[in-house]
């Protein structure tokens, strides 16, 4: 049984992904074939990038990996599929792949063929056709030509100042709850707080804690638990990302979204005393 | 084969919910996952325990049932798990279950201990291996420890006066379609008809009659049906509560939430003559 | 493994969907139930022909399409089923399975009998048991009786004028994107265009050129691709229909939808020089 998941920006409407579904099923009965969003906002990489990164890792070695988002061949993007993290990755040569790689170099990486062996497949058809090929074979060799680069896309990083005093960072992801995920990960900030106490300064913002939990903010005097919702506060998210979020945020109340009004690519900083 | 449901307020976009059927399914090939909602209202147990209440009796005795609501472990919430009507729950003791029990003493019921013998887990991680670990052992004590009562939660309950007049309800839910359901059942009210005429009240609104499914009301001279669209009208729905709807309700034009006013917590009586 | 699909207006918030998995999945262990589209707009039977038309040639043949949407039963509406393309469809003889024949004969069709057999089912109830018997009897005199006819809706037709210099047509379809569909079929513009130059008109705007894929608009001097993002443009789509498009469109920013005033029943014309 092997398994295929979706990463696309079709939604949950239109009848795409119902017939992706289908051919999937019809050409290979011993697959399964599991979402893990369709709700990508249209043609943007880094939430394709982000959302997919973060997803893949649930999965067991040798998943195939299917990128729903921005497919179309042309002069720009080729058709690609990379072998990375013993997981396969297959889509349109257009940033997510580089920019969910942060500069590691994949085990694999081939431009697709079939293309060209086959004329008016749709692109889409040309990536599936392709994952089904690989389910059988597990050879990117015998779905493509190696290549040797990917194209490059300047992403947003997290720096730490050279006087090791500040770490700059921005926004890269609002989630469902209006949560606003940085690019700042635990692992930076742990390689350079050195005991040291901190701010972290967005917007006119300051916070000073960073929880591990949503709810050890709600520890101290202020019981019950309810009495706590609404605070802003910052932890490092489930991915190991700064995060700034509300206590039981609901994005229809009020989130960190709309009272804190941050958004995408928005900086924040964090800086030591 | 075994199931395994998901009930949560993760929604659609994020990640989360795809990495958990990435590692429920990394974990165990014998098992299917099926989604009841992700699109509960953030946080909001009504919702959670309304809507599994009705799904799980669609599915076989033996389901896992996942409740991934309100999950973090903290000094007032456990995670738990019941076994009732021969299926089995797990998630966090913060009213879901009890206001889903309606007062009625699950078969078996366990406080988790995964939380304790592996640090680190996240906790719908701790859930989900107390739910994978179930699979295999249908056995609540070998994912914890025995313990006698949940967190009670004062719900709204639909309530008969004394001299058996007036039944007395309140709205717990708006649908899909904007239509407003009430928890006052069909058992409660044909208890107490007795024959009588009545008026259900809401607003400024008065029915006096209830009918059996949607289309009932079109029935009359005024044909074709067509002709009945934005009626408001009532009826028990098929989870059998009284529901106020709008026939061939679209809430995008006009719905009983939008028309009527009606929200969740509105009263909503039924006085017999 | 028979494979049953779903088509409904019944969202992914309530607990219909997922009641509706679990009672297949309860009856029948050997099935595959796949998701077509829950988000047909409310009642919309043009919708729906037009998403399920689509999706179900994806499918292998032999798949039962169930189509949860305006179910029940009345006296203008039958439950019924039919075998098609050699496809099986089930639901409610509302005008969606006519819509979706174009005029073409099924090869078989019935009038659902379980209704009279068995009392207090709901209407989806039907339709889902009489699914279920047809997984195992392929057969649809086994559920039903034979009929001869559906209900026929006057749906709007694409047409060519008898000097055959205009074909007029009509928005059928927004598609997630926000992008226009029309009913002009790629093979009525290829009957009739016979080398002619010709303008496609709708609303105040004017296009000449019709593209086979969305990025074939980005081909010229004003490199890289970024450049043309948010212009209009015509295509056949890839399920043969004229598409009036925004390249990359992405509804939040402006969609042909929003940016064209393009809306469900407008006039698109094609005038041949």
């Amino acid at each position: 049984m092997s398994i295929i998941t979706l990463t696309t920006d079709y939604g949950h409407k239109d009848y795409f992904v119902g017939a992706i579904k289908g051919k999937l099923i019809a050409a290979e009965k011993n697959i399964t074939v599991v979402d893990i969003s369709h709700d990508i906002d249209p043609f943007n990489i880094a939430e394709a990038s982000y959302i997919l990164g973060r997803a893949y890792q649930g999965f067991p070695v040798g998943t195939i990996h299917i990128i729903g988002v921005d497919v179309e061949k042309n002069h720009e993007n080729q058709h690609v599929a990379i072998k990375w993290n013993d997981h396969y990755f297959i889509g349109a040569d257009n940033g997510i792949l580089s920019m969910m790689l942060q500069g590691s170099t994949p085990q694999e990486m081939v431009t697709l063929n079939l293309g060209e062996s086959v004329k008016d497949l749709s692109d889409i058809d040309i990536i599936l056709y392709s994952a089904l090929h690989l389910v059988h074979t597990k050879s990117l060799e015998s779905i493509g030509t190696t290549t040797t680069s990917l194209k490059s896309i300047s992403q947003l990083q997290a720096s730490i100042s050279t006087d090791a005093k500040i770490i700059s960072g921005n926004i890269i992801y609002i989630d469902h709850f209006g949560n606003a995920v940085s690019n700042i990960t635990r692992e930076l900030f742990y390689k350079n707080v050195n005991g040291r106490t901190f701010e972290i300064k967005f917007k006119r913002n300051k916070i000073s804690t960073i929880y591990t939990k949503y709810s050890d903010i709600a520890v101290g005097t202020n019981y019950p638990i309810k009495n706590y919702e609404g605070l802003q506060m910052a932890l490092f998210n489930e991915a190991g990302f700064l995060e700034i979020a509300i206590f039981k945020s609901n994005p229809n109340v009020g989130s960190a979204k709309s009272l804190l009004g941050l958004n995408y690519h928005d900086v924040i900083t964090i800086e030591f005393n």
